[in-house]
């Protein structure tokens, strides 16, 4: 930029060869309206592909964009066929294992671990935008529908009721995940920031494991509360109840499931060691128990499943029970929590193999499995973060991996179930916490107290919140402290005075540049949020304080008295009435005080305002000026040749109580 | 500024000679966390006044600033004195009719409302910083005691417990204003904007017009509910109890009341007139009925009046009862409500006069006039606007006047009981009418329209919350539209393109100035925010947007492919992890599409967390901008000597879904 080239011309009307602020073309109510509407709900502009085409083609584009196996399914080849077949025997041997033992941690009945590994994938496959993402019950809403309906219903005294709350609460967590989606309330995820992901998983982390100590210690009476002291005083009150056989079992097959994990970590391409570990410990612990018929020595064992195919379960809503809200309750909370876990991962995995998944086609296809899959038998589903990514690692093509899952899945239902019957339940237990731990991810959290406290704290929030209290209320106290942030932001903008760069016409904060020199008797303020009703006290006091200080300052040095105050306006995204009240408020302290306000760069929305509401013309419009500098440049004119022209010239001093 | 003025040098590292974006000074943890709660909580910096004083002079001035009395009497003079007088018993005149009114109002016996103009304002005017405020009780205030403690406890058949929830809330609504004043969370008051106040005043006064009718027509029964479908099926759905001797009344009064304000409000200088007329009209109508004896015909009157000054409450707390929590919330929303009237009053008779008050000071004044008011059969008090309206209108000086109207009151509560005998019901609803009228104010709710339709919307929904729901009800819906207001700038950032405003290197929007020119190949674009995770996702998929929209532009008019993408950060106040890995994503986007993305002039919070996250080292330091212009400048001078440096060579087109 440098030194600006054009000198001023010598009289008053020099404003004339600079640019003049404008105030933005009025549109329509209507439209700007309508553009509002469109800017909030369609930023991804969905309808655009569908601009200047044939009927039938938009509406084969339409079924496109809600199937997108039509879109991809044309394209399939026998090369993808064999990655798909490859990755989808791989998750599906994760996915036994996992689906039953998340189906414990719900209180469910092991088998509809297995029941939601069929039934959703395939109707994901169809829907869903993701090439990666395999479809699953996760750890987290598994404990959290235990707790929240375990509150209301006990699962071991009304096994039915219990049941049947699951199957409707996965229903309205369904319909509100496609409804977000329909209706592009997508955002409404993005409230839960990454640092609440952190500390939220972190969390339910650490307490699934806790839960597990009731497995792997062989306990028979447990605590219903999930926090970490009830369930440390329910263990340690219990010492003599310890299963010594169950407790050195778990740490065997713990051992070995953290080894290969370990393993693969270090080496990537065997990644399947870790994929195919939970089965061969579920093979290895039914065999020893099997041999040494230790399910009569105090190791529990699953017990019968049931062969065969998910059976329908539309019957069994309870929409009319006094447990409804329970349901709908347990439902919006899990289907919120499933969803985000979904979408990230999903949008993780895109962005490593560089294509585009639109979030809201998304809702509606995990919404739409849930609706179907409680429908038939399932407990609600999402796209689990470590299937996803051992999907990936075995080099999944397309959604097709979750069709060969759901197949795999369909001959175990069909013909194996038998062979689970003795399967010690410790075994699960070891799966959950091998899993869980990869979930507490402390060095995300470093990083986040590194770069920003205020993404700590609410990382620490969930954390603590879902350790000692519950998972809401961990998840109530992440929120609260994000949006707080939010409304802080606006509430309490910064303001900070500007100075000139040497040699150049750019005014920069003194803080952040501190070599820049201060413009004698012009004070040149920033205001670093738009101003709105939550901080207009806040500025005007705040603003009235950097006058008195800099008068203060010039006083005690002696230097040029001030004239002129300046504000900086670039950054002032907004304004509303309170706004402008407190800027004809500010006029007037300044009118008062015998100080000239000027503005520079207001923008688009500002300028409409303050036209509106006749405040161009209370501070004069040659008053506004298009950059900081041509301002400081004017006063500075205006300094040397006559004095400011206050139009309130019997003012008194003003009383600075 | 115009152009700049000097050449860059030909080898490639000519930013040497401009001014490098700044990361500012690291400083301690501990100092910014201080600095940021003194910004937060105490940014009119109260004690800069206590710097280098002597501990004994110290003591004086935090006496001094509890109890302003201490400053401003010293300097009271006899000239002051005489307007206080006029200006006193002026109000007491308007505060005794009111007072026993608005009692009506809030189902408390008429005597309190006396009771609470004589203490409260002694209170006042020993701790109040306003020189303006007339003490007194509130129409709406009352009101929502009477609705709120209503919904519990039958005033007529249990009156002794209602009286005591109604000191228990008072107590409590005086806790929190005078908490929120030493906790310096005055800023929660800021919350409720210009806009909800509006509408929320608007319709509580409707609503309390409303509930006159029953004065007015004399009717025995009405509904407990308070919104207006109730209220106009309960009076008309008893036409034949109507009586038209109280209606008649009623009429008459009115139309002399408004008369008066009407001549008032023409000529300011007989503001004296609409302030003597509610007493004018009490003592017309208790001589009429006196010599009449219409009470024996239809006429209600207010009955006995007890003699004597304010008996002791402190004794009548309910502590323990099961009311407990509806005395606490009443006294938290009533309090909350009466503070913002009285802060919003005080401030704006301030602004007239050139003097400054201390909310967070105001707030403490108000609360302990409440909490000592409750110990003395007062109930909830603050500074109402029409009263002190009046007083500043009859030229009071300082917080004396509200002395004089105490004694005033005094002597009648004393003395004049006995003659409020036979004043008529129907007079006191004509009173409450005539000031009701007076706030709905429907020229601010056109100019809100006018100005902002926002804020118009939050005005309306206030309005139709209190008339067609409850006064709470209004309230939150007015909260939380402004809330959602101030989520959804920040949810849903404005992006918007700038250009180059011609002969001149500053870019601005171009919808706003629409005579700047494009910059050939390099795609600039502001982002009116910060970037927080509420917006992240937003940002990534509308900045994707612009880049395709720009490259189809190009691509269509077959100019000069995009090579760069810019950002101007000016208007992005802070940055969090989230947008940190929002901004790591759209560089990868960027790189992959063969783009560089540069950024121009980000601000010390986010150079300090773009520095941290290292997010400088993966974008270069060499590709950030003091300025959109030196940027462009860089830009268009790589452009021509050399082809940018992709480091993604070998990307692949973006495959966009």
């Amino acid at each position: 930029m440098g030194n600006a080239d054009y000198v001023y011309p010598s009289t008053n009307e020099y404003r004339q060869c600079a640019h003049p602020v404008a105030v933005p073309p009025p549109q329509p109510f209507f439209k700007s309206f309508k553009n509002s509407l469109k800017e909030t709900f369609f930023p991804d502009d969905p309808l655009r592909q569908f601009k200047n085409k044939t009927p039938s083609r938009k509406f084969f584009l339409g079924l496109q964009y809600f199937l997108p196996i039509l879109e991809w399914g044309p394209r399939y080849t026998f090369q993808f066929l064999k990655s798909d077949l490859i990755s989808g025997i791989t998750i599906a041997s994760l996915a036994i294992p996992q689906g039953i033992s998340y189906a414990k941690l719900a209180n469910l009945p092991p088998i509809l671990g297995l029941y939601s590994s069929f039934i959703p994938p395939l109707i994901y496959a169809m829907m869903g935008s993701s090439r990666d993402l395999a479809v699953g019950t996760v750890a987290v809403a598994s404990l959290l529908i235990g707790s929240m309906l375990g509150d209301e219903v006990n699962a071991t005294e009304n096994p039915a009721l219990y049941l049947h709350l699951a199957f409707t609460a996965t229903f309205f967590a369904g319909l509100l995940q496609a409804s977000l989606g329909l209706l592009r309330l997508g955002f409404i995820v993005d409230f839960l920031s990454h640092a609440t992901i952190v500390g939220f998983m972190g969390g339910a982390a650490t307490v699934v494991i806790l839960q597990q100590l009731k497995g792997i210690l062989g306990l028979q009476h447990f605590t219903q509360s999930t926090d970490i002291i009830s369930v440390l005083r329910s263990v340690f009150s219990q010492i003599h109840e310890w299963r010594w056989e169950s407790g050195v079992l778990g740490a065997v097959f713990l051992f070995f499931l953290l080894l290969s994990r370990y393993f693969s970590k270090k080496r990537p391409k065997f990644f399947w060691i870790s994929a195919m570990a939970p089965l061969t410990t579920v093979i290895l612990g039914s065999l020893l128990v099997y041999l040494t018929h230790a399910e009569k020595h105090g190791v529990d064992v699953i017990g019968n499943l049931k062969k065969g195919l998910n059976p329908p379960s539309f019957g069994d809503f309870v929409f009319t029970s006094p447990y409804l809200t329970t349901a709908v309750k347990t439902g919006m909370i899990t289907g919120i929590i499933a969803l985000a876990e979904g979408i990230a991962v999903g949008r993780s995995f895109a962005m490593f193999k560089h294509y585009n998944i639109d979030g809201n086609k998304e809702m509606v296809a995990i919404g739409t499995m849930n609706i179907v899959g409680s429908c038939f038998s399932c407990y609600l589903t999402t796209g689990p973060f470590s299937r996803s990514a051992v999907n990936f690692n075995a080099g999944c093509k397309t959604a097709m991996s979750n069709v060969v899952m759901a197949i795999a899945v369909m001959f175990t239902l069909l013909f194996l179930t038998p062979l689970f019957h003795y399967t010690p339940l410790v075994v699960l237990s070891a799966i959950i916490i091998s899993a869980m731990l990869g979930l507490i991810d402390y060095e995300a959290a470093i990083h986040l107290w590194k770069v920003d406290k205020f993404d700590f704290v609410v990382c620490m929030g969930a954390y603590i919140g879902v350790v000692f209290a519950s998972v809401e209320v961990g998840l109530v106290i992440a929120v609260a402290i994000s949006v707080l942030r939010l409304l802080l932001f606006v509430a309490r903008p910064k303001t900070f005075v500007l100075g000139n760069l040497p040699n150049s016409t750019i005014y920069r904060s003194v803080e952040q540049y501190p070599t820049t020199n201060d413009v004698p008797g012009i004070l040149i303020l920033q205001i670093d949020a738009p101003i709105y009703f939550a901080n207009s006290s806040y500025l005007r006091e705040r603003i009235s304080r950097w006058i008195d200080e800099e008068e203060d300052k010039l006083k005690s040095t002696g230097e040029t008295s001030l004239q002129y105050v300046i504000f900086n306006m670039s950054a002032v995204g907004n304004i509303d009435t309170s706004g402008i009240s407190m800027l004809e408020e500010v006029k007037k302290i300044t009118d008062r005080r015998g100080l000239k306000l000027v503005l520079a760069n207001p923008g688009a929305e500002v300028m409409k305002k303050l036209n509106k509401s006749k405040f161009i013309e209370t501070i004069g419009k040659e008053w506004i000026y298009l950059t900081v500098g041509e301002a400081v440049e004017a006063c500075n004119y205006k300094l040397h040749t006559c004095k400011p022209d206050a139009t309130n010239e019997d003012s008194q001093p003003w009383n600075n109580v």
